[in-house]
Order: C-alpha cells, then sequence, then structure tokens
C-alpha cells in the first residue's frame, strides 16, 4: 500500500510518483494510490474514478474553468526504477514523461483549496499507446461533462516553454502499378518499383510550408515512412507502395491536408490510411492569453500530436506546459532538472491562486 | 510396381511417365521404375543409381560421347494427373516439363542399341526445387566422370527450337543510408527512402544491352525486385535497400558483371547477395555443329538459368532442345503437342543412329 503526500514539494512527490511503476496498462496500483490521497487530502474536491484514470474538480461556481491533465502510464521500464537523485537532477523511468508535470498537477490540487479559476484535474492511462486505449479518450466517451474547461493545460515536457496547439498527422499509401514478368524476360513487364521512382523525386523535390498562427510557426514535412514492393527474386514486380506522413500546420483540416497530399501526387493511386487532425493554438481566447501574460513565455508551436489536439476538437483552446526535456522521453537516460519542477509549479500557482 | 514399356513409341512413354507423380523429392517410385526397365530393357547399358537419379550409358569407344539429361521431377501436381490425351494434345503435370523430354531420351537409350555417338543417358532429381538440391549437382560431386562428354543436350521444353547457352543472373542490394528523426520534426533527418529516388531514377534510365554470340541474340535487363524501407509510421527512416536482378549476356563473367553493375550505381553502397553464371552457347564445337546440322534449326539465346550453365561451367558445350511449349511449364493446363515428341524424337534417331 503506497502513501503519497500531495502536500510534500512536488520534487518529492515526483520522485515518489516514479517509484511506483505504471507501464501503459499497468495503472492500477498508481490511481489507487492517488484517489486515496485526494480523497483524504484535498477533500474539497469531487472525485471520480473511471478504469485506471483519475479526476478531481471544484465547484466554486468561478467565471472560468481550466482543466490540467497528465496521464500516468509511462513507457517501458529500462532499468531506470526506482529513481535517482543526482544534484539538480532526477533520474528515472517517468521523470520526464510526464510524472514531473503529474507532480504538480497532483500538488496544485491539494493545497490550492480556494483556486481563482474552477480547477478539473485529469490523471489518465494508456497515453503512451494506441489511440483507442487512450484514457482520455474513453472520459471523453463516457465522462464527457468532467472535460469542460475554458483552457485545457496539459502538463507533457515542454521545457516549461508553452507549446500551443499542434500538427496534424495523416498517413497515405501511394500505389503504383505495373505488368508482372518473369525477370530473364523483363522486357515483357512494366517494373513498379522503378515507377515508384517519381514518387520519390517529387518527395525530394517537396519543398515544406512554414506559416505562423497566433504567433507560433509551424514547418510542416512530408516524409516517406515505408516503401513495400517485390514479388520474387526472378520477377519484375507489378506493384509498389510507398506510404507517405504528412505533417500539417493546423490552419488545415483533414481535408485540405489530404487535397494537398492529392495535389502532390497527382496522377497516382492514394488512399489515406491514417488521420488525425492539428489544434489551431486558441491563444486568442481570455483564458489563454491570461496564462500566457502569467508565464511571460512566447509560445511555440508543437509539432508532435499531442491530446492538446483532442480538446482543440472540443473547441476547448489547449497548450502543452510542464517540466522536463522532451528529447528525453522514453530514453533509457530520462531524467528532470528539478528545477523546472520548482519553475512550473510557480508559474502554475502565480496563475491560479 | 509400374512397369514402363521403353520401346512404345515416346508419346505412350510420355504418358506412362506422367502417370507415375515424381513432385520433387518423391521422385523415388518413377526411377525405380525407369532404373527396372533400364535394366531389363537395355542391357547394352551400364547403369548407376544416385538418390533418385538414374544414370546410364554406352562404352562403345566412340570419338565423341554425347550426353542426353532430363529431370524427372515436376512441380506440384495441380488436379492434372493422370495425364489425358485430346487429339494432338496430351494434358497433364509434366508432359511439358519435361517428362516428354524423358520419354525421348529413355526411349533412343533403349532402342540405340549402336549409337554414331557414345552416349551417357542423365534422368535426375529436384530440378524444379532450390539449387542446392538439384540431383546434377550431386552427381556432379559424387560421380563426376559420368557428366563427361562433347556436347549436352538437355530436353527441357523449346518448343523443338534449339536454345544455346543461357544468360547468367546477379542479385545485389543497394544500400542508401539516411538519418533517422521524428517525422513531426522531419528536418532533423535524412530520408533514405526519399535517397533511393535515384537509384530508381538510374534503373529506369538503364538501357539494356543486346549482343550476339554464335548467331544468337541475347537481351540484358537490370530490374529492381524488391524495396524494402521504413521503421515505424512516425519516424524518417535511415535505410532503404533495393534489390536489383542483373540478367547478363554470357559474354560477361561473373566478375564484369558486378563490375557493370557497380559503375551503373556508383556511389551507393553495394552487395552481391546471389549469383550465377551464364552459359556461352559453345556453338562451334564440332559436336555442337554436327548436332545444330542435324536439326537443321538457327539456335537462339535461352533467357532464363538453366542447367545447361552446368555443364558450361565444365567446359561442355551444352543445349536446350526439347518438344513442349515452356510457356505451359508450371501451369495447371500444362499439355504438350504429340507432334512436338515425334519431331524431336526423330531429329535426335538421326543425328544420333
Amino acid at each position: 500500500m503506497t502513501d503519497l503526500d500531495l502536500t510534500a514539494d512536488p520534487i518529492e512527490l515526483c520522485a515518489a510518483l516514479v517509484d511506483v511503476p505504471s507501464v501503459s496498462g499497468d495503472e492500477a496500483v498508481l490511481a489507487g494510490a492517488l484517489e486515496r490521497a485526494l480523497r483524504d487530502q484535498a477533500p474539497h474536491l469531487e472525485l471520480l474514478r473511471s478504469g485506471n484514470s483519475v479526476l478531481a474538480r471544484t465547484d466554486l461556481g468561478r467565471e472560468r474553468r481550466v482543466l490540467l491533465a497528465g496521464h500516468l502510464d509511462t513507457v517501458p521500464i529500462a532499468d531506470n526504477v526506482p529513481s535517482r537523485r543526482e544534484g539538480d537532477l532526477l533520474h528515472g523511468c517517468g521523470t520526464t514523461d510526464m510524472k514531473s508535470g503529474d507532480a504538480v498537477i497532483a500538488h496544485l490540487a491539494a493545497t490550492l483549496t480556494e483556486p481563482r479559476h474552477d480547477l478539473t484535474l485529469v490523471f489518465y492511462d494508456c497515453e503512451e499507446v494506441e489511440a483507442d486505449r487512450n484514457g482520455l479518450g474513453r472520459i471523453e466517451r463516457e465522462h464527457r461533462d468532467w472535460l469542460d474547461a475554458d483552457l485545457a493545460l496539459l502538463g507533457e515536457p515542454t521545457g516549461t516553454a508553452v507549446e500551443a496547439g499542434c500538427q496534424g498527422t495523416m498517413r497515405v499509401a501511394v500505389t503504383v502499378r505495373g505488368r508482372r514478368a518473369h525477370s530473364a524476360r523483363s522486357w515483357h513487364g512494366v517494373n513498379a518499383i522503378h515507377g515508384a521512382g517519381e514518387v520519390l523525386a517529387r518527395l525530394d523535390a517537396y519543398e515544406a510550408r512554414r506559416v505562423d498562427i497566433d504567433g507560433c510557426e509551424y514547418r510542416e514535412g512530408l516524409q516517406a515512412v515505408r516503401i513495400d514492393g517485390g514479388v520474387a527474386g526472378n520477377v519484375v514486380p507489378d506493384e509498389c507502395v510507398v506510404t507517405v506522413n504528412f505533417r500539417f500546420a493546423p490552419d488545415r483540416d483533414l481535408a485540405a491536408a489530404e487535397k494537398h497530399v492529392r495535389e502532390v501526387f497527382d496522377g497516382y493511386e492514394l488512399a489515406v490510411t491514417d488521420a488525425a487532425p492539428g489544434a489551431l493554438p486558441g491563444l486568442s481566447a481570455p483564458a489563454a492569453r491570461e496564462f500566457i501574460a502569467a508565464t511571460g513565455a512566447t509560445p511555440r508551436a508543437k509539432f508532435g500530436w499531442t491530446d492538446v489536439s483532442r480538446f482543440a476538437a472540443l473547441g476547448i483552446p489547449a497548450v502543452n506546459y510542464g517540466p522536463g526535456d522532451p528529447n528525453l522521453a522514453h530514453t533509457r537516460e530520462e531524467h528532470v532538472d528539478v528545477r523546472e519542477i520548482t519553475e512550473v509549479h510557480a508559474t502554475l500557482r502565480r496563475f491560479l491562486a
């Protein structure tokens, strides 16, 4: 039975969270400990348990509501649990992604009993795995009202920067066809792999767009992520498939993104295999402006797809803001500079207190 | 217990051979029947059993020796055994590839007791499967003297044409390297699949050579037979491998073929993964010239790799000459026009009697 002290310094709390393993799908022990701690140490909050997610909220009748969210799960442990402190660095699986963010949120939940805005705290499961297992998705389906807010802050590691919105992503399969023949009599065939050369040439020549939205620069990309072709070692192949990943700025919606990709590969057979919309920064919303002012930061664009996009789809402005270097996420060397935990905590307290 | 009458018309003998299934690896029954028939009906021949191969030869002290060879095995049966006669067509698995050739050879073995040249007859196993199971290969290793000859005639289906020599084949892997990155930040990476576009462009622009050797035109080919690249759907890949099959005329040896391919892909990492030399037509040898004269045919180049190449490597002129349309080989509809059996038998008898 793990006891968590939510009122402790968020640095200590982060270490305590890291010391409870919670690889995706196995968050039950950590979720249980957090639920008990919130019940005991934050009696001013309404609680909800959903699977291995724990939610809590105030109901003070404030004009605006701010939602703070963090996932509880980590990627598989790589000999880096329990946590280990070394000067200003706290090492261990999840220190960056994202138990340091969780610690700040949990500490604020327990200690801000009279926040300026109503608060909703969401600790969710299965963010590091397939999208259809994502705990936020389940909450959206089963407890939609718990996600209502004027601003959502996701504590994902940003190195204390404010990252606004995110790029969309789309995967398409471009298929080049030919005619099969024995490779000893290749003039009877049409080689589909040779034909794919033109597809690769277009990718190589592609000039990715950069666009400014709400002061954030988004940089797009169009990349082959897979190529497959071949029947046998003595056969001129009749099919070659290039899988292309388009990362696009959030001023394109899915339809516009698809239209663009179809233009690039005009003349080729193309199928969309996978897509997720981007998220506009949404920084013109009052709660977002107030938050930006509190941090004093210049927001920048988020490139990877994150759960920010999910809130954007619900019409809720959302940003990523948290301690930890995102480049250390998912590495064996994962660690966080604890001064960033202190800084993020101080900024959020200034904004919310 | 199957009894074969080697003195019967080769058409009837072909049907009898087809009616004894002999898929690669399961030639024992057919080889046993043939061995008994040769012992009983061709007592003038020295016999050798090697695995599921049966060999026989004269020793008449003639100036030259001609070797006639045919494989006993077939590809898997496709509801096409036993054989079925329909007018001039004999249907069934192996009718073309190559029990009609075997029937002619076996009939000549039994009925030409005083041939003009010494004869060696080779009925071998496992031609239709991996090269290292090929019965001729085993015979070469264990009974090399049995392959001595001034001319080797392989009864593979050629539609009664004389096909001389064969192309060589070489497979190379051309590897393009890049630098891995997240596809959302693709400008940090170098996409190896995009880089492979130049390899495909060279293939597409390649002008295959045609060359005349001993009156046969050989047509080369350089074809991508496989392409592989990709790490994950969100990763700029750092490696792409294009597997290329070079079919080359027999005036290039393996070293020259490799040199040529390295020139084509100059600047790229390249590894030879597989190669087999071609076979020069060898039609200037006296026994070959005599055979060509007997057939009255204009020899043409063989494109696929066949066991002719094996004899060429031993310094023995070798040609393919047999009844049956090679395009019907390995098909469910396999059949032979029995008039071609009669024609091939008559020609060989004229040459050898």
